[in-house]
């Protein structure tokens, strides 16, 4: 940990970037708050801590929202603060039960916009079967926030004894990615750049833990891990996944599904759609015993009907991920670096 | 419910009162976020939810820290924001266990700045032997926060099986105050508008779960309810505990502490301490059979050697507070109107 403590960030102030889930993240948690919170929960950097509460297992995990803008084609920041942290309280297999809401309002907001966000709080939190049972206002003055942050914090049990872990993947395990890849991401960017996709990319904003029960329900101990791939995409969940568990992850571009308005948004501005924010979606991680029961079972999901094998893990560039592409080439797939897309969530 | 939902708020946009704690807070949590948030654990209005998890009962509580400046006398937002939602968790009883921390930062912001936060977060937990478990880290553009914001939601457990709540007080039941009052919000305003005072005057931030330990060890099921005065001060505090009980709560002025370098600030400032935030103080309200074991065994802690019984509940002016003032008279003592005080916490 001393030594940990040692290293220097590679900049004074804070960039845009420390806050894109790339690599400029990675190196703020590991060099700025992991040397200070250490303890065995945190430091294993899953999305969510599995915390011990008298023979029962507990999720907990946190999320604070600022997306821009608040209202995007497919929902808002309200229902996504819901299903994003419902989202990462059950990637562990936990059923989420409560979550805590806390508000940033800027002086000046609307009365009437913030009434339509509570609202469909509301509708998430009814929809993934959640109360939100606790929660703080503080209001800043103008110009010293943006319309509204909310921050969601939720807790969930674990009804069964499985550890699923990024730590876990083994060379022959399956990578299952639940559907289409870019679509929040780019209903957002498409939005504020103003771009005429707007009218037909939608947010995938979803929670996601029926489909998670369904997986354990037909995996069972085959379930290695699973991840939402929201800040950095789908290209910094499986680099997180190869990074922790030593493993290559070999993906194959054919088989990635991509909605072609994403497609076409993330052409015109230039962006790899494996680095866009998903909100509704998932990676699971399988044993090859368990690989055709869970595929069975996502598929059967409304929110999985589009489930694809992207790939497995292998002994080949372990840490690393790369991909087959369309033309027959292989190459890296890195860690996101600098930010692509600030607050897109 | 419904009828609930058809009260409109008087503004149509936010304004700072909203988040003041006051009778404009009131109105927001009344008017908008509770008829949507509509649920046994929500509605009691307490700090925290105390919740059921499979036989044992938890405690859950968020909040978010906005202070202008982070930096003041006696501490800091980041030691402010562990000991703040700590002392929520516990004012129903609970142990604090484990806390998540969500940041919002503000691009440009200095990282030695965030890295002295972090550090005093980590003390702070430290001290309050509770663990930070779980966290997130946003970044937004320069001018869209303000340095940075920090939300934390904790977790404790009930170890016993008594039912601490505001609603709870009865006629004769003793309040006993924990030591003087307007320490924080002074030292924040008195740095913020550059008086002399920000010398003397420190914040009283501070990790209470261990006074109520003892609090509970001595007063068993003669403790009817405990809570933070913070936003709002000892003002708005008491005012909840008389409207939740039906009660009216009479005080003595002769009897608060609040020392007197406060005082003086309060008096040049045109600022009544007695609605002034509070970051390490605690009102507990005692039944009779409990009063004496309960204000030994404060006064027995580091943290509450000052313990004062500042007055009493009684059948005059229920849902109200009144004060017996020192030149003899009695006015009402009503709830905080506007913000005094922006972003004290």
């Amino acid at each position: 940990m001393d030594s940990r403590r040692q290293r220097r960030m590679t900049d004074d102030t804070i960039q845009l970037a420390h806050g894109s889930g790339g690599k400029k993240s990675h190196e703020l948690i590991h060099q700025l708050f992991l040397p200070f919170f250490n303890n065995p929960y945190l430091n294993k950097l899953n999305d969510q801590a599995v915390l011990n509460c008298g023979g029962k297992r507990l999720s907990f995990s946190t999320d604070t929202y600022v997306v821009d803008p608040i209202f995007f084609p497919g929902g808002n920041i309200g229902e996504l603060a819901v299903n994003g942290t419902v989202n990462d309280v059950c990637m562990c297999g936990a059923r989420p039960f409560f979550l805590s809401a806390g508000f940033i309002i800027e002086e000046g907001f609307s009365i009437e916009e913030l009434r339509a966000i509570v609202k469909s709080m509301q509708e998430a939190a009814k929809r993934a079967n959640v109360l939100i049972v606790t929660g703080d206002v503080k209001v800043v003055n103008r110009g010293k926030g943006d319309k509204v942050f909310i921050n969601t914090t939720g807790i969930g049990f674990m009804e069964h004894d499985l550890e699923l872990s990024s730590e876990k993947l083994k060379p022959g395990d399956a990578v299952l990615l639940s559907g289409s890849i870019g679509d929040h991401g780019m209903a957002i960017l498409s939005l504020r750049e103003g771009l005429s996709f707007e009218t037909t990319i939608k947010s995938d904003t979803a929670p996601l833990n029926g489909l998670v029960e369904e997986i354990i329900k037909a995996g069972g101990r085959h379930v290695r891990a699973m991840r939402d791939p929201t800040r950095g995409g789908l290209a910094a969940t499986l680099n997180e996944f190869a990074e922790a568990s030593k493993v290559g992850i070999h993906i194959m571009e054919d088989s990635l599904p991509v909605n072609p308005a994403v497609l076409g948004a993330c052409e015109i501005l230039g962006i790899d759609p494996l680095y866009v924010a998903n909100e509704g979606k998932l990676v699971a991680v399988v044993a090859p015993e368990g690989e055709e029961a869970v595929l069975r079972a996502m598929r059967a999901h409304p929110l999985g009907k589009e489930t694809a094998r992207i790939g497995e893990a292998g002994y080949k560039n372990p840490g690393m991920v790369d991909m087959l592409t369309k033309i027959g080439g292989r190459r890296i797939v890195d860690m996101p670096v600098g930010e692509q897309l600030p607050r897109i969530c």
